[in-house]
């Protein structure tokens, strides 16, 4: 038996769009004998709609455009396709489903059981908790069960009970998960490794369906895969792009191009460039541009930029005031030409000056503070907005997350924008992306590298005047935002600290393209007015 | 038998100031002989918590201060507190929880079974579901059912089951519920529409303890009850503020002051009032400030402000440019007076001016629009955010909910500030609460309401230029917005569309003081980068 994993970027809520490729695969998949086509969860929906299932139109118009698809299914042709449906009896207004469907007919539904709410998942909100017992189907002999993403992650403890543990002992030929599930650094060695205890579990192979694209700040890398009966790997297919595959389940044979081997590297910068395109793109914009400060944060940015777009859709702006060193110009002149990129210079030192004076004399400020260091950064997102305005290009903003987590950023000022592409990059991380980009030559000018960090908003400062050393800094994000420790270094308290007193900031940041396990953004739900400590 | 509800307001993480506060009024309680003393749902923590949940040593530390207060508990006396407890086994990792205590003693702890994940509302992330089969207590002789706030709220469609209907038939004296139930608009009579369901099913009397206070967006009004077991109201205690009241269990007699009859409007006062308060001094601030245009939406926000926290620390900041009419200031000036408040007055003029001819030289901009309207609302913002930097006040930004449902606000100027204080309310509740402070004389000047809405950022702009009439479009916000219905009306369309491609503006909003059913803010996730039309 033919079956085909159909690894699928969809555009959330643009039901035609998405009803239009599903219906495209399908033919070109049962073209090539497919005899069962499997679609990732939420498919034809798109994910994550978060309270867009508020509005009721919504399901319906995909229960419309299911219709339309199941038209177009060959005669002895089946399909699996993920989506919503409404729950018709007291509960959550939906499920999560998979609809098993072929010609002209859906055949079957089968609900998701467990509902992730964890990081950035929502599912109790809207979505009613299944029953996996009920999600046994056969077809043409073969018997198969459906599950839905988490479905099989329930091996861990944050779950009372593992829904597959309570499933009668039936055999089965293959087990399917459709997902949509996000990409972090991690992410797919957990993933085969759940998979792996539930094919081992349940003396089956497993075929697993991953969503690619993006959506906000959340991004599915795709790499679907195939495991066999004992739980090893006999397929993996591509990341961060569609791809297509058909494997015969008699003989585990498979028709894909292999999957190249990747760095965890490799693939975030992958991650970000996706997270850029298709975040540009699925607000219907095509140009972004950004301030380019001939620091390392903002030359990272631009080059993921002109990855994602090109170069003819970035545009870079130098905004120096006195602050900024000659050399910090150059080095982002140099940066421009070797993206290709058009860089435009205009200095805001007179407009600095002649509000500084205002402020001055008005508010009676005698020296200079930190109402002049944030004036700068805030004139520098004016000139920026006004950009967005002129040109309906998006603004990318350029903070990393050790700045963000110690709160060393300007609200208003250098956290204007649309996006936040390295929001959830340690400093480190940052510097082994700019490396990457230079293994086969010089893009990020070495000079951009090797010196010290500033933010150049008075003269000769340092990032490390205010912040403790990267290396610590970087360390103690990892401690406490991602992997949620104990407080224990020096630098663990004060970044614990000042966490707990930047939560205003964070509040009001652009979505931040998330590519660890705890990103900031919608993850990561923290309270302004409290005074825990610990 | 005497029992005391101890109406309460908790600050958030803050265990030393909760626990000392609750050794005094159980002390004060104790000395007028009450038996039980009810406190809130997390009285001892602080709520919500949210993702302060990832630190573990919270609730370490809360349970640290649960043993200091048990050791202050007189003999005889009983307790019941409202807190969290680890869940030792898999699962969630907590219960929220009532602890029932006597001096020096836990008796049993009691956990919520129905956990709310709605709008505000995210208790699956890190609470384990109890089940309230196991609530049940005796003191003295007399049977009560513990339940937790959303453990009544089951009568209605949205949970699957009600799990007060798989109670087992058993005789009650009494039902508590402990609740951190959030104020709205209406919501006082669902409230009691759900404790009188609760009663009559379970044919006994029940005592509703609520928190009260406010914690960023969400605001807390108390206005505890007894129901008799008929669902009748015995007693209600006095809104947005603590208060203590004892009833004897065998004559249903209270001790309590009567709460004055309140209408909605000014219970809307209140909650503003309350909710801009609590936001400041437990951000540990103590003043505000806020631009003040001379109209409608500024004069409100300043006659709150003044209201929450005294003239003298409130600062109004005029800050026009030649697109401001002189009678615009005066309104303000004569608004200040009335409110005695110090009012500011420095031109932006020169410095738009100044910026406007870089941008238009630069960016070769030829004629006047949206940029150099957006360049006064954020220059306003710059001046604004100095003053924060230099006096460590809270800038009070003034957007009203129709305006940030249409986007009509400007990101990073008029949306600047911590805290967005009339946000959830209708063009229209802000005339309505302007002409409520003038019921006893002019606080708000009758010019201000009398003249047509404008953002004066070009000559002779009026809001009707680019919105639908206000009346049509606060009824669209309501249909839309809190009531989710399908759109309707030429109007309702309009703002369909509007609401869905201005998301970005909202993902960056200040927190919104929450005061209708369905608020912008953390209660309302819709996506950014979706096609949905509907």
């Amino acid at each position: 038996m033919r079956i085909a994993l159909a690894q699928f970027n969809s555009v959330l809520g643009d039901f035609d769009h998405n009803k239009n490729k599903i219906i495209n695969s399908i033919e070109s998949l049962s073209a090539k004998k497919a005899e069962l086509i499997i679609f990732p969860e939420a498919a034809l929906f798109g994910y994550n709609p978060f309270d867009l299932f508020e509005r009721n139109a919504l399901v319906e118009q995909q229960l419309k455009a299911l219709k339309e698809i199941i038209k177009k299914i060959p005669k002895n042709t089946y399909v699996i396709i993920g989506g919503f449906e409404p729950n018709p009896k007291n509960g959550r207004p939906y499920y999560n489903t998979a609809f098993l469907c072929t010609h002209k007919k859906i055949i079957k539904t089968f609900h998701k059981e467990l509902l992730p709410t964890g990081d950035v998942f929502d599912e109790a909100r809207f979505i009613e908790k299944g029953n996996i017992k009920n999600n046994y189907f056969t077809v043409k002999g073969k018997k198969f069960l459906l599950t839905i993403c988490e479905d099989i992650w329930g091996w861990g403890a944050q779950y009372k009970e593992n829904p597959l543990k309570n499933l009668p002992k039936k055999k089965i030929d293959l087990i399917i998960n459709i997902s949509a599930s996000p990409f972090y650094k991690g992410k797919m060695k957990q993933r085969l490794n759940m998979a792996s205890q539930t094919a081992r579990y349940l003396k089956a192979p497993i075929a697993y369906v991953n969503l690619v694209g993006a959506q906000d700040e959340i991004i599915y890398d795709g790499q679907s895969f195939i495991l066999d009966k004992k739980g090893s790997l006999v397929q993996k297919m591509i990341s961060f792009e569609e791809d297509q595959n058909i494997f015969d389940l008699n003989t585990m044979e498979s028709w894909n191009r292999d999957s190249a081997k990747e760095t965890e590297l490799e693939q975030m910068r992958k991650a970000l460039v996706l997270g850029i395109k298709e975040f540009t793109h699925k607000i219907g914009l095509q140009k972004v541009h950004l301030g380019l400060s001939g620091g390392v944060d903002s030359a990272l940015v631009a080059a993921l930029a002109v990855d994602a777009l090109g170069p003819n859709n970035v545009k870079l702006f130098a905004l120096p005031t006195k602050f900024n060193a000659e050399e910090s110009f150059e080095a982002a002149a140099q940066l421009a030409k070797n993206i290709g990129a058009e860089l435009k210079n205009i200095s805001i030192e007179s407009s600095y000056q002649h509000i500084k004076s205002i402020l001055d004399q008005e508010l009676n400020i005698n020296e200079f503070s930190l109402v002049h260091e944030n004036l700068q950064a805030r004139l520098r997102g004016v000139f920026l907005m006004a950009y967005s305005n002129l040109a309906n290009s998006l603004l990318l903003t350029t903070g990393n997350k050790s700045e963000y987590a110690a709160g060393y950023a300007t609200l208003y000022g250098d956290m204007c924008g649309g996006l936040a592409v390295i929001g959830d990059l340690t400093k480190k991380e940052v510097y082994d992306l700019c490396k990457l980009y230079n293994r086969e030559g010089e893009i990020i000018p070495e000079f951009i590298l090797a010196r010290p960090p500033s933010a150049e908003l008075r003269p000769n400062q340092k990032d490390q005047d205010s912040l403790p050393p990267y290396e610590l800094l970087d360390q103690s994000v990892v401690n406490i935002v991602e992997l949620k420790k104990p407080a224990k270094t020096k630098t663990d308290h004060w970044l614990l600290a000042q966490l707990l007193k930047t939560e205003f900031k964070r509040w009001q940041a652009a979505p931040i393209l998330k590519v660890s396990e705890h990103s900031f953004g919608r993850g990561r739900r923290y309270p302004i007015a409290h005074r825990a400590r610990g």
